[in-house]
């Protein structure tokens, strides 16, 4: 049968099989609950109140949005009626916030109240936006120099509780859209197809990946902003999932209460996410019971190995280390053991599942060296590829676009290895990596040996031209407070863990690391700094 | 990215991540064991010999064969060089198997040595083959009347083991095909392509459905020849799941020894596969450790609650109840408790569990009753309508589609009840259901109920026109053997169990009840040796 993967789909199945499960939403007025059927009746009325605002078949519409139910409404509600759901990173700088409702001409958006005075900021660079709406606790509308400005809750109580979703929507239609936050330049935009995170939603239910099901109490701390937040609403809602939705302004205290309280047995979220939580765990004492989580799924970037090993060794939290990009949905590689590994050493099965995983059913990828050849023996570094139906297959109206995706492959920029399992290690950002003497250096392996020192508290590691080996690396270190360490004691400290032409030829002590409104390291002002650090 | 779902990446998966994990495969020479990098190569040399052969994109590869690995190479060496698999029942009689074979329009057989006898009776009536191969453990051919016939092994050690599976193939070309076996008349043929194979393999990888993956040991017991062996040598080939194909004339012993030494974890066939390893289980004592059985997944039709019992209670296995057909591909429902139901009792449990269960993601389902409504209150009766993406929409170039296929449904001929947890139980099929006095009466039941009485052995139930009714309950019935029990006794013991006007106006008893060649109760026949039973 010729039936389209949509995702209204999704939220039908969830109001007739699982009406009575739970969405735990915390708001800026405290914990609100409702079934999916609510839910879905909801998400229906949003959908009429969009049709009712002016919103067509293809426009965007923008959430500046915590995670919370009226986003979960919006990431059903918009697509349901056949738009473009485009979640907006709030802690992007204004004028890239400006710059991507623009590109992206969304037309309407929906605001978290936290969020309305950032927008009015920006409000007259706004070109195509027709229509704000406040997410908001109350229905009643603050003063605001937005105009025209409704209340979403006021909107949802006049709109058809009986919306049918249109059966005739395609599955490459436009669902949703994300930019990332770019490094260098502007935010690049990425589309999800309604194909794309229908396929993507499958993948993350297979018992091989995150396994989620309607048993699962799911709570994506990863921000609903942020590629879908991993997937996770979609699919929760698809299987049946409860749901837990942290809201605004959590800490690590919420977050661990937020698991005891509600039994969550999955959370999605980056490393410094659990960082936190592990600190709040070791000071607070016994007090949490987490013995409902069955799984932390961590990605974004790459979670220390000793962190894995507290985790699952002294609370017993198994943890799943992750990797995906925006432009992937974003899914691509998942860390676990295959059956013939569990008679390892357990310091055996940590190091595999410290590295990024194997590629998950549906993908396929690729590892190519600097000469285009495939490298695939656990040694040879090389750039990532990717391909596969949930993967964009460009950048939204852009012409960067051409560096990034050619002859149907996803070129991630990530430089990893990948062994004769198929499970890959992240070993640098292509434009990171230090080309010595033509042979590479892996920045990140070297910022991770750094940080491992007692006296460092950041690193960050580039490549600065040189007048034989092309490019040799430079350390840049941020010391902790009253630590006293020297240049040679650092160089002393990586010898033993790296050959000797991957030392750095200089070490540099700052006060601070230059970093971009996400917190990424900003390399490139790092090497425009040091540019002439080793030749003059 | 445009990237079409195609059965090949399967197996290319497999190839990569998955060399070591093996196929155990019992032939008519013994246990045959190999890895998926040999598979692999071996399919490639299969798609490469098809091609040597005329084999082109399109054309029907016919197979004759038991579950083994040469039959799992057709699964993917046909589909995987753009041709179709089209696995034929042995089961049925001569004149249908030449039927779809003509039908199909076959051009390459592939016969297990066991059917060369059988293609040689009706080879003359065969118009569209052009070519034979024998699948044999060794390569010598003999005598055979069919012509041109190969060896297998033959064709594959002169073929390339590095073929390419072409790139350019669609998701909606077709992949497989399948006939039904008819209880009147000709087989009816499916159609299954890439696309609907590879949605419904994710479907079985779900946490929630059969959770196949990499650590678990498969052994489809259902014929490769049924509905793709309800999809599993498909899902366990991409998920990198070991297989154990138990091949030709197998008994109960043999897949107790099986599951036993290859410590298999999930198996699938019919109920009387599971009564007849339930009864060698009993009568075997201790002998076979079970322990590694996670899952016997049972469909086909409906297991008793009094087998479930026994597997769960006695053994502690674990079985799972589903429903599909073979328009289906098949798996349409799987009953699996909710979160919510774990505090039932057991038995409320089993109740629950003994039902067809509620359907998977990705599918959607109707019940309607006789004037269309829609029923949904587990109560009333109606026919089930499904509707997804790996559902068939047509028959075979068959003018019996238009009374299946309608408005974008496929009408299963199941009537079913559907209560709030979306769960379905089969009640009948349409053309079996008695309708006396505009209401239905389910003869499932009242059989199920008769079976459940110490005398009878077979009990089949037909509806019998009737002056004032239209329609009345007849029940046939063959006792066991010895047995001596009176029309009046059986009624009496029916009494308790169903409304008044549901119990049959006369029993009638029978030394055999009339079977199709897959051993189905022929009604059809019953209800004309009987339309002037109640009349005259």
């Amino acid at each position: 049968m010729d039936v389209q993967l949509t995702l209204h789909k999704m939220v039908e199945r969830a109001e007739k099989l699982f009406p009575k499960k739970q969405i735990i939403s915390r708001t800026a007025s405290g914990i609100f609950r409702y079934g999916y059927r609510e839910m879905g009746e909801r998400t229906r009325r949003l959908s009429s109140a969009l049709e009712k605002i002016g919103v067509q078949r293809g426009d965007k519409v923008g959430t500046l949005a915590w995670n919370d139910h009226r986003h979960l409404e919006a990431y059903f509600g918009i697509p349901g009626m056949g738009a473009v759901l485009h979640t907006i990173n709030i802690r992007l700088s204004p004028q890239h916030i400006a710059y991507i409702i623009n590109h992206a001409e969304d037309k309407v958006l929906l605001i978290d109240q936290d969020f309305i005075p950032l927008i009015e900021t920006i409000k007259d660079e706004l070109k195509t936006v027709q229509a704000y709406v406040v997410l908001a606790d109350n229905s009643e509308l603050k003063d605001s120099k937005l105009n025209p400005l409704y209340s979403y809750e006021d909107l949802l109580a006049k709109a058809d509780p009986q919306y049918q979703f249109p059966d005739d929507l395609n599955e490459n239609d436009p669902a949703g859209m994300c930019y990332t936050s770019a490094t260098t330049g502007s935010p690049k935009g990425v589309i999800y197809s309604h194909r794309g995170i229908t396929l993507h939603s499958m993948a993350l239910g297979l018992a091989d990946t995150a396994a989620i099901s309607e048993s699962d109490v799911c709570m994506p701390v990863v921000p609903m902003f942020h590629a879908n937040a991993w997937g996770m609403p979609f699919a929760a809602t698809w299987f049946g999932s409860s749901q837990v939705l942290p809201g605004p302004w959590f800490t690590p205290e919420l977050l661990a209460k937020l698991i005891h309280t509600e039994r969550v047995t999955i959370t999605a979220g980056v490393p410094t996410i659990w960082l936190g939580l592990l600190k709040e765990l070791e000071n607070s004492g016994e007090v949490y019971d987490m013995s409902s989580l069955r799984a932390v799924l961590c990605g974004g970037s790459a979670a220390p190995l000793g962190m894995i090993r507290t985790f699952e060794t002294k609370y017993n939290i198994p943890f799943i280390h992750a990797y995906g990009m925006t432009e992937t949905t974003p899914l691509v590689t998942l860390s676990r053991l295959k059956s013939y590994q569990t008679d390892l050493s357990d310091e055996e099965k940590l190091v595999i599942r410290a590295k990024q995983g194997y590629v998950v059913p549906g993908l396929e990828i690729k590892v190519i060296n600097d000469n285009g050849e495939t490298a695939w023996n656990g040694e040879e570094m090389g750039e990532l590829l990717v391909r596969g139906p949930w993967i964009a297959n460009a950048y939204y109206n852009d012409e960067r676009s051409k560096d990034a995706f050619k002859d149907g492959w996803l070129y991630t920029g990530d430089i990893v290895t990948i062994d004769e399992e198929g499970v890959i290690r992240i070993a640098d950002r292509t434009k990171d990596l230090v080309k010595s003497g033509g042979e590479w250096i892996s920045t990140i392996d070297l910022e991770n040996a750094l940080m491992g020192h007692d006296g460092v508290f950041e690193a960050a590691v580039v490549g600065v031209p040189h007048p034989k080996w092309q490019e040799r690396p430079v350390a840049c270190i941020v010391l902790k407070p009253n630590a006293s360490v020297t240049k040679e004691e650092l160089l002393d400290f990586l010898k033993p863990q790296f050959p000797k032409w991957w030392l750095p030829d200089d070490i540099v002590f700052m006060d601070e690391i230059p970093k971009t409104s996400v917190g990424k390291f900003l390399k490139a002002t790092l090497r425009e700094q040091l540019k002439e650090h080793l030749t003059v």
